[in-house]
């Protein structure tokens, strides 16, 4: 079913002369589809049928779109066993792992459809008029949310399906009303064209118009940009590096007309550990964390990349217990053989910065890709002095700080970038005596976590799944849960216009009986 | 009682050598005070301590917040006279201006209060715990909005009041949690510095911590770029040229850590008035036009500088009316010499594009810094090859273009840039066959106007004063209304957190007795 080429629009395309593999990491071999990257030609196309679909798709009702979403849905899980197999021999992680997250893909489709259905997300808000206000009258203005435009996604390498293709980014933007063009990722590009023509066939078969969807495939960075670049293209979405997520901010910044991005871009996830923690269950978070961290070969953005604890008489055999049980978690695949290397690179880069120690390190013969779990420490002081030691290192690493006093340890978390969570682990009796820390800890993240692990990003709408700069670009956005809608809509405003006209989140009936906030009260109720 | 000084947080400062002054536009003499330009030190301690009353003031309860901006209402209006005369010295608006505008500024704030009072803006929302979940159990998530950090705000030449120091972006900033540090319109210094002092009384009175507010003075670019490029500034709110805003998003997307600015560039507003709606009261336009153009020397960002029609046998009356009409209204003084100057200078550069005629214009002697009015037009087929003629002209100005056909009128729409409002002047009974009309309005601009006038921006929670790229710098928000507050506050979550940690908003029993989205439904119920 794999041709290799590029969606544009409803057509398989594939022109180009520029072409590459996705790599099996497992057995270390290129597999063997060639994948076309679009040419300039086809991503003209492929945006002109995207902002040509946009002027119907606006106006399409939140039922149609949500057929449409739960229509993708079945059809990815009518792709079957293929795109299981295609999406572990692109990606080296195990079966059951694509299986959940094939299962997150289409639950986070049918809850977009779910939110699309009820309609109240659209905070519609009704100002009546009142002709006798003086010293003028008050107009009638309805206010309701509208989509940008055409968005570009751009998939993240972790997660070939649940923030790739069909994923998070790609529901949250279709549900908002504005069609996708998806820069598939070339790690997994088998994986996305399986998806897309999942997506396609849904769109055909709910009536959507051609160009809703696009999947455009490309190795390098030239066809996101053209892609970004685009005057017709109204929103980006991104997951992925700091520096990929920078650079494609800095090209949205500085379009003629500026667009946003959405980038979520990493983070090391500070976890703090108090000594009394340490002291009442020190063999247990030390078993949770070594579990934590080496999830998925360590490849989550909420991996816990930061330990930090204050230095008591149990801390050293604490780390060390850490060290030990990491090191005992049998090494798994990474997603590709650059990911590999960036993670050795970065890890040995880490490590040889001056105070640094190994407290372990998988150092056996592990298979080609897999990844070493390694362990390091260092003190708050070194910490404070070097950022080299705040650098992510993508996949199962963990930094242990030690700090020497609770001040040092708020200088510490004071000094660090945006993070996508921070965690604490406490005991409830000194809760009170931390409220400082918890503050510290607040202004540098979007979530914070009570005796928990980060890993594990629940999908409901209380979930913030973005933070501070760099965790992502924006922080007055998720990234995660049906408020990620927000991203890709603006408020828009009628006034004193003819109910004939508004749309039926609008209308005097209330057709679609929604929740409005009218004259001040959220009622179901018709205006008379 | 103006000193020409900073406020740097509470207290008065002035260690500058730079100064300026106002300038009377009606007497065209300057005001007797001499402002003296912050330092860099002066600049550095007021982000100093605005970011440390952060750290106390993000915490503080709605109703604590509320108290605050309820007072500084009631400090503007206790600065009497002295605040009306400032303002009319420095900006040549007249005295029923400046007291409409004052009463504006209060109702913003009062509006403001009233929203914290209440509590429920703030999204809270709750997905409970299941411990029986399979295959993982499902943690607790309780979502808040919290406030961004220090926002520096630019007032806005045109609004000395109700868009400058203690203006929408100043209350919305404060009630989000968040302190602020003025840029004072070197305009009007005077009015800024007595608006500070009544902040500053009111946060002395209330106990605010100090550094809750600055006000800082400045008359070229030095000082506003260095408040931006600040590390603990946070965010940045601007109402300005299109030039001005571009710059300091600029500054700000260039930052090591890029911060979100909110910036209301401006627009002409296009206005389309049917041939149908000409011929059944084309007077009554003309008439109702030619006030709007002029209302307030035309100094409105919604002032309507774009009129577009399809060719009639009753345009070129229609036009002459208004021409004839706008031209009979008496010429108003500007804000400022150099606004004067500019208003003259670019529409001097319309009116010599190519195809441009000239339909009305004052050229009898006016006081020297008064606006004579000017209407010009030219063909839609001209109007479409010359991007000159988009340019806004700020003042008593208006370009009608006259297309051939309507598909010339959507081309014309279409190839706009982003506006603040569109209106539609037309007949109910040929509604019908303009919905393509309508949606390539809707594409350009935040808010739709049928059969009225742009100008007049009706505060509530329904307005949106914001829209596509160059109207705003993101769309995404609004600068008018309640919602305003969105731009200042980023979603926070709270996973398997103590109750007694919690923040009111979020707690199990709901002491606040607000609506929270509990489980995914509306409600005041406490959480069992």
């Amino acid at each position: 079913m794999i041709t290799g080429k590029n969606y544009i629009g409803n057509k398989l395309s594939g022109k180009g002369t520029i072409t590459h593999r996705t790599i099996n990491p497992k057995l270390n071999i290129e597999n063997p589809y060639e994948f076309v990257q679009a040419t300039e030609e086809e991503v003209e196309e492929a945006v002109a049928l995207s902002e040509k679909a946009f002027q119907e798709y606006k106006n399409y009702s939140g039922k149609k779109k949500a057929i449409f979403l739960n229509t993708i849905a079945d059809e990815i899980l009518a792709l079957g066993d293929e795109l299981i197999q295609t999406y572990t021999s692109e990606s080296g992680l195990p079966e059951g792992r694509a299986m959940g997250e094939r299962g997150r893909t289409m639950n986070q489709l049918r809850a977009f459809a779910n939110l699309l259905e009820e309609g109240t997300w659209n905070n519609s808000v009704i100002d009546t008029a009142d002709a006798s206000r003086e010293p003028a009258p008050k107009p009638d203005i309805r206010r309701i949310n509208i989509p940008l435009g055409p968005v570009v996604v751009f998939a993240a390498s972790n997660f070939p399906l649940a923030f790739s293709t069909a994923g998070g980014d790609t529901a949250s933007a279709l549900a908002a009303g504005c069609p996708v063009i998806m820069k598939a990722h070339s790690m997994h590009a088998g994986t996305s064209e399986l998806v897309a023509s999942a997506i396609i066939k849904a769109a055909e078969k709910t009536g959507m118009p051609n160009g809703i969807f696009s999947n455009i495939t490309g190795s390098g960075r030239v066809v996101g940009a053209a892609l970004v670049k685009h005057p017709k293209v109204k929103a980006v979405g991104f997951t992925g590096s700091i520096s990929g997520g920078k650079a494609l901010c800095s090209l949205a910044a500085n379009r003629e007309e500026p667009i946003p991005v959405f980038a979520e871009m990493g983070s090391i996830n500070p976890v703090i550990i108090t000594p009394e923690a340490i002291a009442a269950r020190g063999e247990n978070i030390a078993s949770t964390y070594a579990g934590s961290i080496t999830l998925g070969a360590g490849q989550f953005c909420t991996n816990p990349g930061l330990l930090l604890t204050i230095k008591s008489d149990k801390t050293d055999d604490f780390i060390n217990d850490l060290g030990k049980k990491a090191a005992e978690i049998e090494s798994q695949c990474m997603l590709h053989p650059n990911i590999k290397r960036d993670f050795v690179a970065n890890g040995n880069s880490v490590s040889a910065q001056a105070g640094v120690e190994v407290v372990s390190e998988i150092i056996e013969a592990v298979a080609e890709n897999n990844a070493p779990t390694k362990i390091v420490k260092v003190s708050g002081e070194q910490f404070l002095e070097n950022n080299k030691l705040h650098q992510e290192v993508f996949g199962p690493f963990s930094l242990v700080v030690v700090c020497d006093s609770k001040e040092e340890l708020i200088e510490v978390v004071n000094g660090l970038e945006g993070q996508l969570t921070g965690t604490i682990l406490a005991e409830e009796s000194e809760l009170s005596t931390m409220n400082d820390v918890l503050q510290a800890l607040q202004n540098r993240v979007g979530r914070i976590i009570f005796n928990g692990v980060p890993t594990g990003v629940e999908v409901c709408a209380a979930m913030t799944h973005g933070g501070p700069f760099p965790a992502s670009s924006d922080s007055r956005f998720t990234a995660v849960g049906v408020n990620s809608i927000n991203r890709w809509v603006r408020p828009f405003s009628y006034q004193d216009f003819p109910d004939s006209l508004l749309p039926d989140e609008l209308k005097n009936s209330n057709p679609l009986q929604i929740l409005r906030l009218v004259d001040g009260s959220l009622t179901k109720d018709k205006i008379n």
